[in-house]
């Protein structure tokens, strides 16, 4: 019997619950190293020379624990410096990018598609570049539109408040206007809101962490569970910068189940080792 | 001539600067050091270990540059880590907290006292536990309440659209239904909202930027400007973490005017030393 394969997910906090929940529902059987980065969090605002820096950090670490792979369960990371994890990791890394565009372009029937995110996300174009890049010849319309609030009142559990639906409304009018008909939901706090996301828009939602989980499973050569629902015990191990007092709430909305204590980890002592 | 004195002002991040922009109007003639933990910004939801550790970096820094007082220009820090800032600091120390609970009970009429913040400066009863050790014997009714969207909602710039005005209806609905008639604002982001806070709570709103600002011109013997406006200069150097693309904008709003280039700083690099 060999040994179990070892998955390294990191995120800037505690919305890369959200992606670990997909892969501990679809690979059980796999021992799991989450790292978030909760002490510097959020990242969705910050430069790219700060993301790309604080994600080399946290590639590091995860390269030292000696996982098999690496999932980048953070769109913002994904999108501005997964070339920089890659040069760190030394095993296959997954991120949110590219299996989630390969799905909206799979799940779209008008190739009308708009992509939400954080201000980094938007503004580094991976989504839209993705898009193009394998959207063939045929017309392509892509929409994106950052939307900052939606992860403080994801984090705050408002997931069905009049102003959380008044907040989406404004944010989704502009992609509405040019008629999606499939969203990506390019920011791991973005599913807790897919109920109201989907009453004010009513289309094909994506949400990158489950296509990203599909990704892995291709690449691991493992076949679909048939249960499809999270089991009972999961191996993690997971570490995180900060404790704050609402953490276990919070872990718990996004993850739903309780981690216990976390490990604390600092990452700022950690130097970015490059070696290609 | 002597040379101007020389105020160390910080704040995780850009919210700071509506202190700032006090100190400045008031104390023109000051030479003033900003330093804005921009890349690890916002504190408002860590835990107060982390706090401390991070305010220690910041106090740390402004000693190195010599400077003659301190103000903390964060509510959050101010609440959970004033006294590691004292002790690192070997200057006269000035935080958010004790200027305005005084003024809160000067102003208000019924005893009957709000206070709104960051959830780590609720969590830490500061101001809860200041306003009752200057309350006097009388009795005394303090409501307090975490809004952290409110924090989001002010970067954002949405300073008076329907969600922030429902939000704001929600978070101060416990306040109101004490009969509070004096709110402290406890996070140097909500002057940014104190119109739209007005709208909804007809009330006495204090700003701690402000009346921090007034306990400074006493302790320099100083006597309150004739001008009341911002000056056409002011001498101050900025220094932030992270300079994200959309920091000129958001530091305009703040501040009332462009700051230019800031100097980029690594407080990570800064071990707090503790000499008392």
């Amino acid at each position: 019997m060999s040994a179990p394969i070892r998955i390294g997910v990191f995120d800037s906090g505690i919305g890369g619950l959200s992606v670990l929940r997909h892969l501990i529902t679809e690979l059980p059987e796999v021992h799991y190293i989450y790292v978030g980065d909760t002490a510097r969090v959020p990242y969705g605002n910050k430069s790219v020379a700060t993301i790309a820096h604080y994600a080399a950090q946290s590639a590091t670490f995860l390269r030292s624990k000696g996982v098999d792979m690496i999932v980048v369960a953070c769109n913002t990371v994904s999108s501005a410096a997964l070339d920089i994890v890659e040069a760190i990791a030394h095993v296959p890394v997954v991120g949110m990018i590219e299996p989630a565009a390969r799905a909206a372009l799979e799940l779209t029937r008008t190739r009308r598609i708009g992509v939400i995110g954080t201000r980094a996300t938007i503004e580094s174009d991976a989504y839209t570049l993705a898009l193009y890049t394998h959207g063939g010849s045929e017309r392509l319309t892509v929409v994106q539109h950052a939307c900052p609030l939606l992860v403080a009142l994801a984090e705050e559990g408002w997931l069905a408040h009049p102003a959380t639906l008044a907040i989406i409304e404004e944010y989704l009018r502009p992609l509405l206007d040019e008629a999606v008909d499939t969203i990506i939901l390019g920011c791991t706090h973005f599913p807790l809101l897919a109920d109201a996301i989907g009453q004010v828009a009513p289309v094909t939602l994506v949400d990158p962490g489950y296509w990203a989980t599909r990704h892995v499973q291709r690449m691991l050569g493992s076949h679909a569970t048939s249960e499809h629902r999270l089991p009972r015990t999961a191996r993690v191990e997971y570490y995180v910068t900060d404790v704050p007092n609402n953490f276990a709430a919070v872990a718990r909305q996004f993850l739903g189940f309780d981690i216990g204590q976390p490990h604390r980890l600092s990452l700022e002592e950690i130097t970015p080792i490059v070696t290609q």
